[in-house]
């Protein structure tokens, strides 16, 4: 290959951002200069959206008009309501939240403004409008009413409120907002670079976020977490006896046949994820109050075997599964979730990418036949 | 900076492809080995789809098999067909087409797979249907009936038909199969990169393209043909006298003031991009058929202008222009209409992404404050 090229731009910075940074061999996340550890539990997450997409902590007055704002966007455009029922009959959850998004775009007085301000505004809208889309989607496709937005509640509570019908419990609201924190942002993952690719052309944010959205749906990206938990289901119901014994047995035997299992490894992780002992101290604690915490046992034990045999630690994903799942949200529902807390993320770098754009217009290696012919198809 | 970094990606090889290559420094395009300017006018756009889709010239058979696939898939899917008349009257042509071919993965049958067969299948669906997207469009935004498909026409008078509701003269019909073969596929460009990244996430075709379809939206990208004529028009509007006279004027201040002229210059092309010298001449045909050649000879000055104070060559975007405005395409159609070229080449990328798998994800420079404290809201 040439030079100047990594497959896959591994280890190639492609752009500069002052929203977050990884230091992988220490596993350690920071946003803004704030290293997630001391952010999860200590900040909710409008605080760290606020944070992301206008570029400080907020002050109490600053944080209150975000959230009053938030609670203004939480209403879904004309378009996306007209739409809606026959949205979740005929779409599956992630590629449904790139239609109605795209679809949002109607009803955004400043869908076609890139200036600073419409842009603040617009990220906004958008991160008040993804939860209420997942919710809205969920209720549509199950025919039940989608219960009332409580002004009341933070954005972990309400959604809660709505994916699963009843009031959520103050601590699982809690747990919930510190998943939305630990998820909101990772420099320059793939749904990320797809935004900045798409805002860069200087096309706006609603087509910079559907780019990422259909970028997050791929099984190697935001698909992962439920890739995870359809994995567990899948060892605990065809165990037969004890289901940590049979994690142990069909991960062996799936790492001795080259098997990736999912949610393991990151290309920037050396040492553990940050992310991933937060989660899986929720998940712990989420399992032992279920009153079943088959699913943790088990997580725990391949943990382990994945460890000992290859090395490799939990990513974001691994732990996030159960966590979700004890939650109460429908495994189905897990990457629309994710992209409930990136938005925070993929709006602030939309914003970035357009106060200093360049257009990200890379080259390629050709690697085909040279000098053919055309022969007209008459002679063919 | 640092090291491996270069703004905007240019000059870093971001994937190896056997699709197309360009020899800037010739002013050269070629697509799998076949020079651009042997295939303009020698090859219809079927042949160019089928070649980058499926990896060699189609003899007769293979082009038949081809066709019938292409004229099966000239059919909006449910979910399209009872989404468009709000979506056309809510969305601007881009933000509609880019919901529209969401909507659509609902009625493919292959959506969900990435393998190489059923690709296949969707890149010929695609093909067909963006045409088909387009004049829909039109016509529900007129309320107008659009004339039916006639299975006797290739893709490029179909779509002439179907978007000025009158068949197309044989001489028209084959100046925009050559503008359709002009616009297929070109290298890493940023919407093809785009659509590259999703693919990459294991996220499926219509996600790639819908994320193609956003990124082209930019008026960087594949915005620029619609700025190009709108430039055009006002200069004429406001000219008074001589229109040629009232180019150099404004064009010439324009450039002083620091301006950039849209529909000049390229990142990868040192010499003239070779597209444009086709669309030239077919610009001058037409505009000397028209009657009318107002147009045609302003874009002549403009060229004239900015090589003269700029050293800049037209690019792709410029006579496309012109071209489009004198086959009677309405002037925000126009980036649509490249979207029906591009979508060969999108497929195309997608289909060899997938076959040899690897996430783009690159790295990302972190430029912000560091070692912060985090102090609780009830303290700020």
């Amino acid at each position: 290959m040439a030079e100047n090229q990594s497959r896959g731009l591994a280890d190639v910075v492609a752009a500069a951002t002052a929203l977050s940074d990884i230091d992988g061999r220490a596993g350690r996340l920071f946003y803004r200069g704030y290293d997630i550890d001391d952010l999860a539990g200590a900040a909710c997450f409008e605080e760290v959206a606020c944070l992301l997409q206008r570029g400080s902590a907020p002050d109490r007055g600053e944080l209150a008009g975000y959230r009053a704002e938030l609670a203004a966007g939480r209403v879904l455009g004309k378009l996306v309501a007209s739409s809606l029922a026959e949205v979740a009959r005929q779409q599956q959850p992630m590629e449904a939240l790139r239609s109605l998004v795209s679809l949002a775009s109607a009803d955004d007085p400043d869908k076609e403004s890139n200036e600073p301000e419409p842009n603040l505004r617009k990220a906004a809208r958008l991160t008040a409008q993804q939860p209420v889309l997942v919710a809205a989607y969920e209720a549509a496709r199950t025919a039940r009413p989608v219960p009332e937005a409580d002004p009341g509640l933070g954005l972990a509570a309400s959604f809660l409120l709505q994916i699963t019908g009843h009031p959520p419990s103050e601590r699982a609201a809690e747990i919930f907002d510190t998943c939305l924190v630990l998820h909101a942002d990772h420099t320059m993952n793939a749904s990320t670079f797809a935004a900045r690719v798409c805002a860069a052309t200087l096309s706006d944010m609603h087509s910079a976020v559907v780019a990422a959205l259909g970028t997050l749906k791929g099984p190697l990206h935001g698909g992962a977490n439920e890739q995870v938990m359809r994995g567990l289901e899948a060892i605990r119901l065809t165990s037969g006896g004890d289901p940590a014994e049979a994690v142990t047995a069909q991960v062996t035997e799936r790492l001795r046949q080259g098997e990736k299992i999912m949610g393991f490894g990151h290309r920037v992780y050396r040492a553990e994820d940050p992310r991933a002992g937060h989660l899986r101290r929720l998940s712990a604690e989420l399992a032992a109050a279920s009153g079943d915490d088959t699913y943790y046992v088990m997580s725990r034990r391949m943990e382990e075997v994945v460890l000992a045999e290859k090395g490799l630690y939990p990513n974001v994903d691994f732990y996030a599964a159960t966590v979700y799942h004890y939650l109460g949200i429908p495994t189905d529902l897990f990457t629309p979730v994710f992209s409930i807390s990136r938005m925070a993320g993929w709006t602030a770098h939309v914003i970035e990418q357009h106060a200093d754009n360049r257009l990200i217009r890379p080259d390629s290696e050709y690697i085909g036949q040279r000098g053919l012919t055309w022969t007209p198809l008459e002679a063919r």
